[in-house]
């Protein structure tokens, strides 16, 4: 076998930006003072704490610490025991708060950073963790070593419910991606995992009352209780509640597997393998579905301590309710006049079960109906209209709608997206009141759990700041900066969002140099929405190892390159326009890169005419010339392999101004 | 605060190097037969196991299909349940093995790799897992995707103790870098976990008979005996026996501080922060410190099961022995006629202790002397003759001396020193046999947990390979080409030695790109042997967060640079050459960069230089320029920072060319 290595001769272009705000805080406070001068960091830094005993507050520092260490490379500072030397930081919290965080914390700290000492003060535990994050986000390297520069900070969130959703289902994720996600979380203030737990394509919790569930639901791959146990734990720790979410009555071929007499139709069942709205759904006129799901709920509102319990709801497209004799007979007894008004039914009597077990439901946009109670919480894919009527109608709800992480749209799109957006819809203060937050939703149809962190971070951290940050706090270019230092960061708390990448690219690359493929992957993006879906047949089977998988949803390099001096786009194109060359016998040498040899082609094609554009004194072209790279730039434009190559916007912008210029 | 941000433009050059051997396993097994055509691995990938329900077999498959995953991006292959479905791996272990691995298990196997299905066959769960990591390592990406080529493998290792050393003392490694670091070891076959435990600077351990040990002598930095556990079974699950070193009589300040009645001289003492010989050792005189360490050695006895125990011995300086009258007067008494002696009847008396707990003594050199049983093991610090020494009177021995890894040498280096060197000693074939193996050696006066990983990996897969494979593989071209698969594959089983690189640097270049830093990084290296200790004061609380602890401790660049022809060389210069106009303005903003200032201009100078050199027509340089150039050449070659620029060499070759040559 030949073997290529390519060794990369790198040249710089050095571009010196506007003086910017040293502080990279994600998100950004409510409220900051600068002072002058800066709290040094380093062996002699110690944290005391005053949290009445609390060992909560003690081990959150001790993970600061850690964190600390990790930032600057001291490995010896300390928390001391209350008077036994003097601090560098002291932590005060006022009131011993619980284990489990609830819906309406007191997540309020003021932080004050003096240049001899510190003092984060706060109300509750949860407010010291948000406080401890903002510290560690502070430090910088300069003048003299590691400090905080000199100031005050006065901070709360905007909205009390800021969630991810992490779809579990559809493709498995072990708990260590579940653990390093809530430290993702954690880190950008986000207080509620929202558990997507069981889908057609997987039932993926042990239940001890019928553990035909997970046995027979699952390939084997489901969290144990002890692992559930385990996970909210941890999130508690970071004061993180755990929502789990049992979709129902659709999305649930799963459970049928082993419970096929749950179904509103004759079984057998098979763990669906394919992605969409199927027909199964649970059998609204059983009495003997209510008394499982007693037992079944009973059994799951002990494992997850949250006061919320997601039903799910969404999505039942009725087809097995309107094929079954014996439920047409139902809904006419019962006056329910269509399929809505049977799962209407069947959300009040999973309501009285959940009130029996002492939880409070949440649901998608489908499960609103004005007759539930006023302390559900709605959850809209649909959108802030959605959200905004249930509010007027006094109900509570989050946003999800904008915040499809597997949408595979850019940070600044998911930014821009407000949970209360007054251009749609119009609300008095007590309506707005009823907006709780949102939820970033990471659904998981192509991701695997070696991917899944480059497509949920650094994008969520701009969701985060939505949900956290005043709404005033809206600077494209500032949020990317942060954006930029925030994903640096993740990846020191262990998720794998960069490293990832690299990874995944060495082994499309086989055992070459991967820097071709990566000048490349740097400058493409995955198709959006639910494009993929229709490029080919997709199963929960079929692996996610090709280009697509591995490159980022977004890619800076080419929103840098639309902002960038002629002089320094000329050497990107010169690469580029170099790079096919040198791609292509790798591509030729690995069977998953294959099918991205017109992309490679296109790229050195589309680059050699933005050189042409660039060209100094350059002769105007002929209009069949001009016609023929239009040709080229519109190929270009279109799509290879689920990839977007995302530098021929600019480039045709570059080729129209020339139309309107000189030619 | 001025940021800078550097956007790279690459340019590659592609060198097409000689047809090689596809196989990249390491270490190489004893005997490849290669077959035509290969075994696709594919979703439908499954394997199956017969091993008379040995369940440490089944988990070992479980990891090892994780593995294969990561491998593919194909995460739906599975173990089959015996007759399920057919396997496509099917693996066979002939005898039931103890959950414990002893000194002595057979690690043979064989593995047939044809077009339909593989086997691999071994005696015991040992020899499955070897089989299996092999099988991992000949995965490859091609033609008809992923596939092992079809071939017959015959495997055992030349050396049943192939150790790795870890001072978990000098600086505090916790339990997960043991764990990667294992799993490191389980890739590259090596068997022996070697724990350094106590140490003047700390003492590592949780004891319940003598909690003072700990809570007073390791600042809160120890390991529970819940974790040691974790760790010796999940090394034992991974055929890796721990072996304890607890160093006595010397390197026992850590001990004194809770309990100065065993030491020589009387206390206090305190843990002990500086690096190199210290006084403080036990009292050899007292039959206290023989009860104590009855207790102490009993209770260790049992939480590590290896029939093996460390007991130290080297560097007993005697000073406190010969500072007491009432040790002067003991050794009269005894007839024990210097220090030596008397430490010959501490390790005698050790040996009975040991003897009555069921265990083997191993230490250093020192301990070595005639009238100790035949079954202990002398671990040579100093040498290929001292170990023969050892053999020729019966006794077993290990080699460590040439492993030592913190002396910053580069594979190839230890990738020559053989346990058995004939060219030192000839041993008979019965002689030979007492030398057991070898251990690499990680002292950890250097280290951090954060790049403890990059000093251990990837060098440790060339002395795995040496005391692995047959002793006439020695091409050091083909290891460097291993070592480099070996290295991607390292950090895929959790190791951080690349990814901790690149986060140290950009650490170092705070908010800015970190790709000249990197180019300069990439060429240096740190200063070998005891060398480091020479530049500066270092204690335990010094912050190891400079270039020289970020950087590799050898320089691929710079050896490939040296093979490189005139034209890629030339395009290396030219970056270079211009590289310190690009870090200079970082270098300014970090302080923890200011010391390399220098270093960074030697890059660009000398580069200048080579490419003066390679300038085609170039006029002679006149005397007096040729004095200059060697006097920048002579600069460059001198440490800064604690590193070397590691080019020097190959240019400095250039210009002696060059004046052999035309001037």
């Amino acid at each position: 076998m030949l073997k290529r290595r390519t060794a990369f001769v790198t040249f710089a272009i050095v571009l010196v930006s506007a003086l910017v705000n040293a502080q990279s805080v994600m998100p950004v406070p409510a409220q900051i003072t600068k002072l002058s001068g800066s709290l040094v960091i380093d062996s002699s830094f110690a944290v005391s704490v005053s949290a009445g005993g609390d060992k909560n507050v003690s081990s959150a520092v001790q993970r600061f610490l850690q964190r600390l260490a990790k930032l600057t490379g001291i490995f010896s500072m300390k928390q001391t025991l209350s008077g036994e030397t003097l601090s560098t930081l002291n932590v005060v919290c006022k009131e011993k708060s619980r284990a489990i965080p609830s819906a309406a914390e007191d997540e309020s700290y003021t932080l004050e950073v003096g240049t001899r000492m510190a003092v984060l003060n706060a109300q509750t535990r949860f407010g010291v963790l948000r406080g401890l994050e903002t510290f560690l986000q502070l430090v910088e390297l300069g003048g003299n070593g590691f400090h905080v520069p000199c100031m005050t900070i006065q901070d709360q969130p905007r909205f009390a419910w800021r969630g991810l959703l992490i779809d579990a289902c559809r493709h498995w994720m072990p708990v260590e991606v579940i653990k390093r996600n809530l430290d993702g979380m954690a880190m950008v203030k986000m207080n509620v995992l929202h558990w997507h737990l069981s889908e057609d394509q997987g039932f993926r919790v042990e239940s001890k009352k019928f553990p035909k569930l997970h046995e027979l639901g699952s390939d084997g791959n489901y969290y144990s209780q002890e692992q559930i146990k385990d996970v909210v734990a941890y999130a508690a720790e970071r004061g993180i509640r755990v929502v789990p979410e049992f979709d129902m009555p659709g999305h649930t071929t799963s459970w049928f597997v082993g419970h096929p007499e749950l179904a509103s139709a004759p079984g057998p069942y098979e763990i669906e393998r394919k992605w969409g709205v199927f027909d199964p759904a649970m059998d609204p006129t059983k009495e003997t579905t209510y008394r499982f799901l007693d037992t079944f709920i009973g059994e799951m509102a002990k494992l997850f301590p949250d006061e919320y319990f997601h039903i799910g709801g969404d999505e039942v497209n009725g087809k097995q309710w309107s094929a079954s004799a014996e439920i047409i007979l139902f809904r006419g007894k019962n006056n329910l006049i269509d399929n809505h008004a049977l799962q209407a039914y069947f959300n009040r009597r999973l309501l009285a079960i959940l009130k029996k077990h002492g939880k409070k439901m949440i649901g998608w946009d489908e499960i609103f109906h004005s007759d539930l109670p006023k302390d559900i919480v709605v959850q809209s894919w649909r959108g802030q209209k959605s959200l905004a009527e249930g509010a007027k109608q006094g109900f509570q709800g989050i946003l999800s709608h904008g915040y499809y992480l597997d949408h595979i749209k850019s940070a600044a799109f998911h930014y821009a997206v407000d949970p209360i957006d007054t251009t749609i819809a119009n609300l008095s203060e007590g309506e707005q009141k009823k907006i709780l937050g949102g939820e970033a939703c990471m659904w998981a149809e192509y991701v695997s759990l070696e991917n899944i962190d480059s497509r949920i971070w650094p994008r969520t951290a701009a969701i985060a700041e939505r949900l956290w940050s005043l709404s005033a706090t809206m600077n494209v270019d500032d949020m990317y900066r942060r954006l930029e230092v925030a994903s640096r960061q993740l990846e020191l708390v262990g998720l794998t969002h960069r490293s990832s990448y690299t990874q995944m690219l060495e082994r499309l690359a086989g055992s070459n140099s991967i820097e071709p493929l990566k000048a490349l992957a740097d400058v493409v993006e995955p198709v959006k929405n639910y494009e993929r879906g229709r490029t080919r047949q997709y199963t929960q089977l079929t692996p996610l190892n090709r280009l697509v998988d591995a490159v980022r949803p977004e890619s800076d390099a080419a929103r840098e390159f639309a902002a960038m001096s002629d002089d320094n786009k000329r050497e990107l194109l010169r690469l580029w326009a170099g790079n096919h060359a040198l791609l292509l016998p790798i591509i030729r040498q690995s069977p998953l890169l294959q099918e991205i040899e017109p992309l490679s082609k296109n790229l050195s094609d589309v680059a050699e005419i933005g050189l042409r554009l660039l060209q100094k004194n350059r002769q105007p072209f002929s209009e069949q010339e001009k016609s023929r790279l239009k040709d080229v730039l519109d190929k270009a434009a279109t799509s290879v392999g689920a990839l977007q190559l995302m530098v021929v916007p600019t480039i045709k912008r570059m080729f129209e101004a020339a139309q309107k210029g000189r030619e």
